[in-house]
């Protein structure tokens, strides 16, 4: 094979046939996959959960994972956020002139490994090659389909005054640690959280009635997906500082940098608003979980003011948290 | 509205929500679309068709269309090729810093006309944006869900000789027109084909045993397609020179600058491949619709050689058409 992309593996002819045969159908192939049709055939019941995502992360290779994994894990991730088991992925990339061949196969391999962790199936996809000089490297975009959970009904207007807010793990890790690595700041052996989060689908399906709204924190931080969630509300949330799960050496290079962690991108982390009766237990099961472990309640739905977000300090006074409107970081995912 | 497109439109903050809700639900708001979850909930019915394209063409405005309608017909098409009827789409945007807010506005327009031209539905989406000099002005990724047309089997395995191919269209025009619009070469008044084929969703019903094969000639043009049909097959393909229906300043155009308009792209045309006995029912079929008006039967199978494409010349002689190996020109969709 050759050692680096050309403009001829985007062709549509010999080239891009050679790629995908000899690299995409090798790693990744499956009966869907390998009938190298327009598009897959697939087999539905009922309702389905569409999604979709495209990956422009600089530096492509981070310290806990590459373009490839996040790619997966995002939209694998998204299906499930949308109470849904996710099953098939398409694999779409835009590749820039010049990308080496060992690179792009190392991408193909994570999005592999990732892809039989979450089991999800890769079934059709694309390739575009761009001239040097107009891309970075590589540019991911993948759709998924989940297959609903039944009786899953996730939506902000079932919220009510008590209900708490779980965070299934340490916030801030992917937004910092893509920070330091791309800027070559702090020598901390700092690493993305970026995990697909299939093992969420038990634990939806167990609190199906109880579980009200479930959102991963990406871009914008837990921050933003706070403000989401209250937006067209008429309720608040109020999230204790002191119950913030932060990494010691997050928490430490977010101060040194002028971070806050609420606004800084998590790939493997998810927020629940869940109701007050089964809040503990939920709590519980999560905590269960390898990957949860760390998993708090960290706020509460209240009825005191309508559409902001609250964080109560250690000490008890108040500051209202908005959506991020600035920019910490820009090509995060 | 901003001017142009910064990196705060990709922040997942507060403008990006104002984009997407200033611009892409005011243009292309739906049930689906306006509830901003990370993914759609969709009713299906058993057999669904999934399908990807990534668009990186350049020029991004071009006679007959632009990216954004590109992007829906593309996809839209793909569905149909997998004999199924299209009715959900994906839309993700990678837009370059400094891209004018107004092109981005034409852009949209275009695919929210496109869209309700195919009866398909943008049912959720994503933006990213990328810092100047990594991107070109805009690429977007569609991905789509369409649902199976009951007791279509398109394979090549079906075929056998006898069978004839038909062609929906003139030949070559989005390829010879995208490389004359951006070298600026040859003042010809040509255009791109790029549309949907929807109103082949009839014709597929209706003939459904005996269309055997359908696929749109993009990326490596008609003799790339044709390679496709038959490389696992033990049989040939062999195509009528004379019958090729090319538009005369196409080929004029293509004669001028050393182009063969077997393999240059198109983005609004079909190739069958149908059984003898109804060629002809299916061919009267698709002339009564005014974008398939010019059909043809193009050429047939045979039995004569293994897995080659045969171009018989209007003398009789013959030459082996092989899938595109060299570059007539990248970024063509």
């Amino acid at each position: 094979m050759d050692e680096v992309i050309t403009l001829s593996h985007g062709n549509g002819g010999t080239k891009t046939s050679k790629l995908i045969k000899e690299l995409f159908l090798k790693k990744l192939g499956n009966s869907y996959l390998n009938t190298l049709k327009d598009g897959a055939r697939l087999n539905t019941t009922g309702e389905v959960c569409f999604t979709t995502d495209s990956y422009v992360i600089s530096p492509y290779f981070f310290p806990g994972g590459d373009i490839g994994k996040l790619s997966i894990c995002g939209t694998v991730n998204d299906l499930i956020m949308c109470g849904s088991i996710p099953k098939y992925l398409t694999l779409s990339l835009i590749l820039e002139e010049g990308l080496g061949i060992l690179e792009l196969e190392k991408i193909i391999d994570s999005i592999a490994e990732t892809a039989e962790k979450a089991g999800v199936k890769v079934v059709t996809g694309d390739t575009k090659v761009v001239d040097k000089g107009h891309g970075h490297g590589i540019y991911i975009n993948t759709a998924g389909i989940g297959e609903s959970i039944p009786g899953v009904f996730l939506d902000e207007s079932r919220m009510v005054p008590g209900d708490k807010v779980i965070c299934t793990g340490n916030i801030g890790d992917h937004g910092v640690s893509i920070l330091c690595t791309r800027e070559k700041l702090l020598e901390f052996d700092l690493c993305s959280d970026c995990a697909p989060l299939v093992e969420l689908v038990d634990v939806v399906t167990k609190f199906k009635h109880h579980i009200k709204i479930l959102r991963d924190p990406t871009r914008g931080g837990v921050a933003t997906t706070l403000n989401e969630f209250i937006e067209e509300s008429q309720y608040s949330i109020e999230i204790y500082e002191e119950e913030l799960p932060i990494d010691p050496k997050v928490k430490y290079a977010c101060e040194i940098l002028g971070i806050d962690p609420l606004y800084s991108a998590n790939e493997g982390k998810a927020l629940l608003v869940v109701s007050d009766e089964m809040a503990q237990d939920i709590l519980s099961e999560l905590r269960k979980i390898n990957i949860f472990s760390s998993s708090k309640i960290i706020g509460e739905v209240t009825n005191e003011f309508a559409s902001k977000v609250l964080l109560r300090g250690e000490l008890g006074g108040r500051r209202i948290l908005d959506k991020l409107s600035y920019d910490i970081l820009p090509r995060i995912c």
